[in-house]
């Protein structure tokens, strides 16, 4: 294929890699771990974020902002979350550059600018806007407080990947604060379902809704729930997370209301995120070895125009059709891109637009005006066929919404064919090394036992499913009794 | 008046400041410096967001996202912007924390996690964004690149104010490249009057668009363009900046391209931006004694109804009156708000929505649904009258124009009293001292004058208007001839 992108089969890492490079979705900055967000990427970031901020606000969800930087005494106070995030955060000791008296045009860090306390660039958010609700919750009148954040975070990873591990990235964090433990378990339940919605309605992606093993939970939560997805390389990606807080960070907070009765009780919390690794994850979910596959709703450009032309006459005739085209599709709502340059050929404009994910391409020669033709591409099944001119305005719309489920029903199809129930530990670490993919096996429950087959295959708990039956079984590893099987995977 | 604000009069900042916060827009957090947006206020600067980035992308230009951190050598390169920004800065040393030896449940600064190089968190991000435009551009085919950021950035302020000046603060900042010179002034002074037209239409809020002095310029920039507006004290407070900033950055970070002729030259650029500083602006510009006043194109909440009853019968009578009309609002776009709380009286609520600055409020009580009337307030005349209730749907938008309207014209009827034309220094003091507000005045041009008056009276030259006529004069401080006069006030 074009742009020297790897196939897939070839190197599956490197296809991911060069193709977000080459489709003009981002790259590496010259800060270690941290990436740009090239504007196509970025479109793309901006279409999740729309989708998903109407979700959050239609269900009763507000919007606020919260300081960049946690003091370090505040990261503190919740033991666990410190515990979980202070090993890979970025921090700020002072607040002045100054002129490097041994080398003119140089800075230097201030020495007389320390701050008397660190800063921490925040990982997550729960500290400072705990540290917030405090002021603002006295009451049961207060409460709920249903407040999501759209922000940057850093967290020093040291082994980076564009999009799905960078030390800083993008995300929404919503932080929710409850009366009641039983209104908080439903928050936290409720914003799984908006995740895994926005996910199979959006991305086209399915996902397997369940709860995390003690040992994947987030530090700081009670319980966390998650979606995983399947890639194309039989690997899990966790896609989005809801944390159930318990009084976990009232209590660190001292965060009290006083009830209906007049009692004084602790807050019930929840918080919940999704990033822009989800733009990893709609990559590998989707693409092939010609470049990107975008589901139409999250497609920033959903119909490019390619005109076929010798010369100036030809395309001033062939615009005027296409402007109809291109109005009738843009009053309905569409993205349409008339490519009209005159400095590259047909074969490499569809090359590139393939590479861009452009879910459908029409093109259009002389021969076809002479016809009242169009030919109509779709990206997702590369097949082709020959449309009237005058049908466009109708079909098109049709063809998209097509597209959207095609790409759904195949990323659908092909998770299915990635879950293999196992029962022995041979047969186990045999799927994960062969076919690799979902792995539903029983395990006895114990932190020790995940630990091992974590250590041993490096495939871990992805989740206890949300829909998992109760199944009287043997945990592979130990032998010992189990009552449901869980869901394993090497991930992301 | 209510909830303990004092007026303007009686102490106009204590005003300014307990206003953001009893309004629920901001308040301080625990990080020095650093404000909460609360939702109320961040849905206003949602709406800002939303009308700007519309405005940006019909413009051409697109969304990108770049590091928050500039690393020190970067940030050195280009030598005015460094100068211009270090003495203010969040700069990050390490990357993790450890439990601390002698104290348990701790943390402190891992002294093995230094950095090699230290970062700098982004005060403006022309350094990072020009050393990825040198990847990006390599011929004039490349060119013009027109990317905007919404981003948070750090400057670490010694006095912080609500919105008006704070550590960390949200902003967007466009930094486009082009072939030419003429090329990249064109946008400076097409995204000059971008921001003027947004302060105009949509905070109602008139502006002088001008170009600032040597003194006053963006650190880097060759030429900066500002508007500039009035608050009600007779303060000035700069709105927004667009920057010319020649081949400076370019210059800086080695960014050439060949040019249609075959030559390589330097890459012309420009930056600009505006700033949560704009929630300020809007505050000042318009509210009153009682409360914000907002103007409808800004407002969140575009119509409370207040329902007056003794009784549930009563209020479950007006509900469905009341039903019918937020109906007919909310189809036509409109925001409404139903305030059927059992907990308040109408004459709380009322107050309320005042100092909340919600534009319109209904009132309906059971005599009105006997009349088929309801009680129609706005906020920014305080005025009411009686509304037959069949008039609503179309009256009411209407209204909403028209307060929108008058709100731009009160405060342009304001700005223009508030500029006086003088000729001499000792009635450029009495000016500012009794009466405050613009000063247009004759200034030779130099930067000692400039300074000297800024020593003797605290005002600067907010502007050089670009409406500004010829006009032969004399510098009202050193007497030396001017072709033209300046505009001078007090600023925030």
């Amino acid at each position: 294929m074009g742009k020297e992108i790897p196939t897939r089969s070839e190197d599956y890492s490197s296809w991911y890699n060069e193709l977000v490079k080459k489709a003009d979705l981002a790259e590496h900055s010259d800060v270690r771990g941290c990436m740009v967000i090239k504007p196509y990427g970025y479109s793309i970031w901006e279409k999740m974020q729309q989708a998903l901020d109407k979700m959050f606000k239609d269900t009763g969800h507000v919007n606020a902002y919260f300081p960049l930087f946690v003091p370090k005494s505040m990261f503190e106070a919740e033991e666990k979350n410190a515990e979980g995030f202070a090993k890979e955060c970025a921090i700020v000791t002072h607040y002045r550059l100054k002129s490097d008296p041994k080398n003119p045009g140089k800075l230097i860090v201030d020495p007389d600018a320390k701050l008397e306390e660190e800063l921490v660039v925040r990982p997550t958010s729960e500290a400072i806007i705990w540290s917030t609700y405090k002021k603002w919750i006295q009451s049961y009148r207060d409460l709920p407080i249903l407040v999501n954040q759209w922000a940057n975070v850093v967290r020093w990873e040291m082994r980076t990947r564009l999009f799905l591990r960078t030390a800083e990235f993008l995300w929404q964090e919503g932080h929710t604060a409850h009366a009641t433990s039983k209104e908080a378990v439903d928050e936290t339940v409720q914003m799984l379902n908006v995740y895994a919605e926005f996910a199979e309605r959006f991305m086209a992606m399915p996902v397997i809704k369940g709860r995390k093993s003690e040992g994947e939970r987030f530090p700081g939560a009670v319980d966390t729930y998650c979606i995983e997805a399947m890639m194309q390389d039989g690997k899990a990606l966790q896609a989005g997370t809801s944390h159930f807080l318990g009084q976990n960070f009232a209590n660190a907070f001292d965060v009290k209301f006083a009830t209906k009765e007049g009692k004084l009780d602790h807050v019930w919390g929840t918080s919940w995120g999704v990033s822009t690794r989800l733009m990893g994850a709609l990559i590998m979910a989707h693409s092939d070895d010609d470049g990107l596959v975008l589901p139409p709703k999250l497609a920033p450009i959903h119909v490019v125009i390619v005109p076929i032309f010798r010369n100036e006459e030809e395309l001033s005739k062939l615009t005027v059709e296409v402007d109809k085209m291109a109005k009738s599709l843009r009053d309905a709502g569409y993205t349409v891109k008339f490519d009209n340059r005159d400095t590259q050929k047909p074969g490499f404009k569809f090359a590139e637009w393939e590479l861009k994910g452009v879910p459908v391409r029409l093109a259009i020669g002389p021969r076809d005006l002479e016809n009242g033709t169009v030919e109509v591409a779709r990206r997702d099944t590369k097949t082709k066929e020959v449309m009237k001119l005058s049908d466009v305005a109708t079909a098109i719309p049709k063809l998209l919404d097509d597209i959207q489920e095609n790409i759904y029903k195949k990323a659908l199809s092909f998770r299915e064919s990635m879950i293999t129930r196992v029962d022995t530990y041979d047969a186990f670490k045999q799927v994960l090394d062969e076919k690799t993919g979902f792995v539903l096996a029983h395990w006895d429950g114990t932190p020790e036992t995940e630990a091992a087959i974590k250590e041993e295959t490096k495939a871990t708990i992805r989740c206890i499913p949300l829909d998992a039956p109760e199944e009287a079984g043997k945990c592979i590893y130990s032998g010992k009794p189990s009552s449901r099987r869980v869901l394993f995977a090497r991930a992301y």
